[in-house]
């Protein structure tokens, strides 16, 4: 198959981050598939840590906002306007992320919820939905917000919604090159 | 959309983690298709800390087999007999990962490891070839195998190759139930 006519390599490329929301809501359904597609990734010993709080009721919303983007993190306040603010937290589970972590320094569950979390923006983007990864946002505010039980740690959210951007910015990217070898870092 | 017309969710759903190889070589030419999907993919501050050190020179592969699978992480020998052994670095940056970790106590570059691995996974499937990822290996051994820079961090690697396998076992799997609530985690 060559690049031309490979459907993914089409939707990944299409795939911006999207900061600018159209007011029209979000069906359900649609975030459903979402969630279906994250429940087929793969995880460190198929551990699925990743769990979605789906915050699509505006009372809620507002409330996630002021606790979540202030301060430090009102460069976030943008994401008061996504139509859905999309909650991603993580259960750490013994084997992969005590144990393993202990011996390895890697959080595991990390490398998981990029995973999981991009099955879900790819396939929003499918969908015709914008998205937007943010790591910026206060963990604590989240919990509060939220009632967020102990066991969940708040990792990331993604907004959501139609995207109201008419052209998107190009953006430089690294080229194979810089990012890419065989067998010898020395070319 | 429907769920039964999508062709990203029937990619995702045909995706296996594969440990079983045919010895057929793979070709550069998708490889580098495999590092497009990766441009293209977000990442915090738009870091772009993905690199990838592609090992498929067989006494290279060796080597590489010898240190990182010894010892404690003997149990991923299996991966010897992939015919590509893709090594996934990360160079860290300071605004994302030195500053914005001081603060919120996440290793961003770690989600975008996921992320960006996983479009190296998604396209590789799509292109007919069978991925695993492995976080069980010696970094130290990696290094050592590889001569990597100081700066770049062993973080995960990809077995890759065409699967030899006839039929994959059934995995169970989290329900949406259990992984995604809307606005409350109360029902």
């Amino acid at each position: 198959m060559s690049e031309n006519n490979s459907n993914l390599l089409s939707l990944i490329k299409a795939r911006r981050s999207t900061r600018k929301f159209k007011q029209r809501p979000v069906e359900r359904e649609k975030i459903l598939q979402c969630i279906e597609a994250v429940r087929f990734a793969p995880s460190a010993e198929h551990s699925q840590p990743w769990r979605f709080l789906i915050v699509d009721d505006p009372a809620k919303k507002e409330l996630l906002v002021k606790h979540a983007f202030s301060g430090v993190y009102s460069a976030t306040r943008w994401a008061a306007k996504a139509p859905v603010l999309v909650v991603i937290l993580a259960e750490l589970d013994f084997l992969a992320n005590r144990l393993g972590k202990q011996i390895t320094g890697i959080h595991y569950y990390l490398i998981d919820i990029g995973i999981g979390g991009e099955h879900f923006v790819l396939q929003a983007q499918e969908l015709g939905l914008g998205t937007c990864w943010i790591g910026w946002f206060s963990q604590k505010g989240v919990r509060k917000a939220l009632d967020v039980p102990r066991k969940y740690k708040p990792t990331a959210i993604l907004a959501l919604g139609y995207p109201d951007v008419k052209k998107y910015q190009d953006k430089i990217r690294k080229e194979p090159a810089e990012m890419c070898w065989f067998n010898n870092f020395e070319k």
